[in-house]
């Protein structure tokens, strides 16, 4: 035993994992989100992430921004679980920073969120902290019980994504000064860093998918965790991965490196497997939700992810969320 | 509107209140904890406490009480609601001062609570942090979904405590080297304010207590709290009140201030009130099992607390919780 800290999967697997004492609905800390069996037919969808000052967001950043990423990574955890939200808990660690006009601009965003989704505050807690800390508990229902995990991915079955890969990333990139883009690029990858909306449709995909992850990693990373415990492969090809108009032109120009745009960022998109033969209803719902839903691969034999044929060689990513 | 930062009572009610959309179990944020109502038989008790670095505890506390502290605080506030504990979740940010050995010592130590009350963990989150900042949601049931809330409060009502008042206050006094104790003294009071034990009766007075609260910020502020939705008083005698042994010679030998005793400190205690014809089955409660149980007073028309026919005058005391 060595005096460092571990690394966060070895914190879950080694400290944590036995606290769960094999309790069905944990999922040994291995999907998004956990839940609750109250009856015969009932389950309570159960996610908590945590936002931190100079980790997760910037000290000066808009208090619209940081109430709607700590919705944000919940709801979209309730998502990837095939669940819509119903409450929440938030514990609010506040600095001295915050002031009564922050608070306002704070609350109103939590509640302009609230009603967009349909989803009430519960409770919570209140503390003062040097830094700002922001731990929500968000809890949803799935549609007829049926809980979309990580592990159900099929051999042969179809890959999909929602939405576009890498913008916000790119808007990180962007208030890092690490890239420079022009004015009208900048206000809109740093928006999309700032406000990243979450694929609500996880609840509507709950029968049609065989497996989903939310991309809060990279899609890299997430799309592994859909293959790891089924000792499967994946291929995807370049010419189908979802960009933008402007992140093409981005790509194009060298600005923004492809491999980057799919190993970070939180994109908050769902990436889900399904059937080949679930491939029309899937385009039906792409077009009546006013969606852009793409098919990027299929699942195969081969271990491992491999982009135009060619095996990607993984770095191994910290997990920052034991559920 | 000011710069400033409100008071907590002011943030909840100005900023958060209206997060909860008015809806059933939220209690509008003055209870110890909430509840979802899933089905016409299952309610899901559900509470939240954070604990931080340099404020709830010391720095160099060792693990094994921050594990009992973070436990603690909310088994305390799920038992003050009538209800027991079933399961939890946990957010870990933890700071470069966390090694592999401490968090050997602190899961340990949630294992042998989750054992002794018997609860599992859900899941969580983990990050890093420059302070150490534990947040959990604990979920808890009551026995007939009969829920207890600080409201129920009748008059003539006897008012009824578990254990013994300032025990953990005057470890914190010892532990700040704010008073000098000898050597058994010191050792026993810090014990207290380490390693605090909630009152888990809760869920077996719930259908005989009227009203409940949990202890947590002195005597005073929680008595307070049942009494003024009702606009009722409470009449309550300096020799009922429970202290241990040792904390009667402190007070005899003026090291601790009998005022401070019941308006600080972390007790986890239960306050409850009960009608007077449970007297007897109270009472063998406390038998049964082999804990302390006082009755301090009563439940009056005058509003306010009555201390020996003396008000009490209440400094407003901050509300450190939205429940």
């Amino acid at each position: 035993m060595t005096n460092n800290l571990s690394s966060e999967n070895i914190i879950i697997n080694k400290y944590l994992n036995k606290l769960n004492q094999n309790k069905l609905g944990t999922f040994n800390f291995k999907n998004d989100a956990s839940f609750l069996k109250l009856s015969r037919n009932k389950k309570l969808i159960i996610t908590n992430d945590t936002i931190l000052e100079n980790i997760d967001f910037f000290q000066n950043d808009p208090p619209e921004s940081i109430a709607n990423k700590i919705a944000t990574c919940n709801l979209s955890d309730i998502s990837a679980m095939g669940a819509y939200p119903y409450a929440y808990t938030l514990s609010l660690c506040l600095s001295n920073d915050v002031n009564n006009y922050w608070l306002e601009r704070f609350s109103k965003k939590l509640l302009l969120l609230q009603k967009k989704y349909n989803y009430f505050l519960l409770g919570g807690d209140l503390s003062k902290s040097k830094n700002l800390v922001i731990s929500a508990n968000f809890f949803g229902f799935a549609p007829k019980e049926k809980i979309l995990t990580r592990e159900g991915a099929k051999l042969n079955d179809d890959i999909w994504i929602t939405g576009n890969l890498g913008d916000s990333y790119i808007g990180l990139l962007s208030k890092k000064n690490l890239i420079k883009l022009n004015k009208i690029y900048k206000k809109y990858y740093e928006n999309k860093y700032l406000y990243p909306i979450h694929s609500s449709i996880g609840y509507k995909i709950n029968t049609i998918a065989t497996s989903a992850i939310d991309i809060s990693d990279g899609l890299y990373g997430d799309l592994e965790k859909l293959l790891i415990s089924k000792n499967i492969g994946a291929n995807i090809y370049s010419n189908l991965l979802p960009f933008s108009k402007k992140t093409k032109s981005l790509l194009r120009s060298k600005i923004v490196k492809f491999d980057k745009l799919l190993s970070s960022g939180d994109d908050y998109e769902l990436l889900f497997t399904a059937n080949t033969n679930k491939n029309s209803i899937i385009k039906k719902l792409a077009k009546s939700n006013n969606i852009k839903i793409s098919k990027i691969g299929t699942i195969s034999k081969n271990k491992g992810i491999y982009l135009d044929y060619k095996k990607i060689k993984i770095i191994n990513k910290s997990f920052q969320h034991f559920f």
